[in-house]
């Protein structure tokens, strides 16, 4: 599974395996803010270069997508992640979706009814922010799933997951790992500052109150579901740098081409030499 | 309609009333490359903080959007706007659309169906790329639709976009206004580069082969129907700094404000000085 060459470092190193690394930690890359910035900006070219070969193949006919699945507690910066990450890339490429609690139409469906609608088309980087991985963690923490029926869902998200690689989309897990310390601290920025008040919502501590349950629940997840990596989230910048990576080692792996055309070249220059300058 | 303060400077200049500018011409705002480049750093800024507010504002139980659509010839820099412009603001607030030649799904449907499929969400701002002013462009520069029928188009899209006024979306309609000598260097552009090719179509020829009748078909959509701005797209950098400036007018009128909290503030900061760091 781990191929030890240059293209999968970054997915070598935090690939969950067992043990969480430290949430302020920084397993592998930069271990100073300023580099990680520095490298990040480099990393925007080397994404939208893969990412625009990646839509042109779409464009072309291929089938492939990549979807970027973003799990983590609240405050983990799922959100941060999208816009410094995903920002760097071209919108027309870029579908995103955020899953919060289902609503009551969503409830009456099978879990991944809502779920499939928001696909990545061929071409595209799909970026979930949260995803079906709610639909076992949040019942189960509630104590809402007995364990035949734990297993039956880790067998459906697993066989959703194949049928997923089937189509041409290949999926890319990431769990962003923040400290119960680095939440509390945000918890409250989000309610003293009045423009990021919106972000704060009281069943936040709800959640919360419950860490050991969700770690333990994520654990599972990790365990029982194809390849998860583990993202050390309390420090913004090594999020960033690190979730740009592992897009651009998946990415790179697909190598994405141009298509070749599907016309002359040369007789539509020609045609082109034919026509007047005005139209 | 038009009102003529410094919130709507660009609007008034490039509000279509009549002759289209000259494609070259930089009507309002920078005339020179290195200045509008710089304007449209700034102006990076100003539509992110908009852009987050509309946002917050949809989280917030607000129902408006934006939806900017995007009309144009081939080539006259649809994908370059979404691109420069757009990705200038954070994804998640971003829901970008083709509409390229209908499916044969598609044109089982009433036109109108793939469109209403892709309205931006409460707090979004929608991009089309190409819209529902195709099915009243190209049926009617390839002689298909009767005089009745075009009423009858004419009467639908001005109806659709007064509901979706009434539901709390804004939409902002601009034509990017190339000229033929400019379409021709970028066709030609895109087939003696490789890793463009792929943007190139035949069916382009065939279209700017149509060109006065298509400009003609625009006349009458700009007369016939709601609001519409030009924008002179010749250069790149002006047609940039012209869409961010209109997207910034339209965004600042609504105002977009952070919602109150619907929670008490002081007691959540209660709350969270009793729970302890550790989770």
């Amino acid at each position: 599974m781990a191929k030890k060459d240059e293209g999968s470092r970054v997915r070598d190193a935090l690939r969950v395996g067992g043990e969480l690394p430290d949430p302020g930690s920084t397993p592998v890359g930069p271990g100073k803010k300023a580099k990680a910035l520095e490298e990040l900006g480099s990393a925007g070219e080397r994404l939208s270069a893969l990412q625009e070969a990646l839509y042109a193949e779409g464009v072309g006919g291929g089938r492939r997508s990549v979807l970027l699945v973003l799990q983590g507690m609240d405050t983990s910066g799922k959100g941060g992640t999208v816009s410094h990450v995903l920002g760097l890339v071209n919108p027309m490429g870029v579908r995103y979706a955020a899953f919060k609690k289902p609503t009551a139409t969503e409830r009456r469906h099978h879990y991944l009814w809502r779920i499939r609608k928001q696909l990545p088309a061929p071409g595209q980087i799909g970026v979930f922010d949260r995803s079906h991985y709610e639909d076992i963690l949040v019942p189960r923490v509630n104590g809402l799933l007995t364990a035949a029926e734990r297993r039956r869902r880790y067998a459906e998200l697993t066989a959703f997951e194949a049928e997923l690689a089937e189509a041409g989309t290949t999926v890319l897990k990431v769990f962003l790992h923040i400290s119960p310390e680095e939440q509390l601290k945000r918890l409250k920025a989000r309610l003293v500052t009045p423009e990021k008040r919106w972000k704060y919502n009281p069943g936040d501590l709800e959640a919360r109150s419950h860490w050991p349950a969700y770690a333990k629940a994520y654990a599972d997840i990790f365990e029982k579901t194809p390849t998860w990596y583990a993202v050390p989230a309390d420090h913004k910048w090594y999020r960033n740098w690190a979730v740009a990576e592992l897009l651009i080692e998946t990415l790179a792996e697909l190598k994405p081409r141009f298509p070749a055309p599907d016309y002359d070249v040369d007789a539509e220059l020609a045609k082109l030499k034919g026509v007047g300058a005005r139209s």
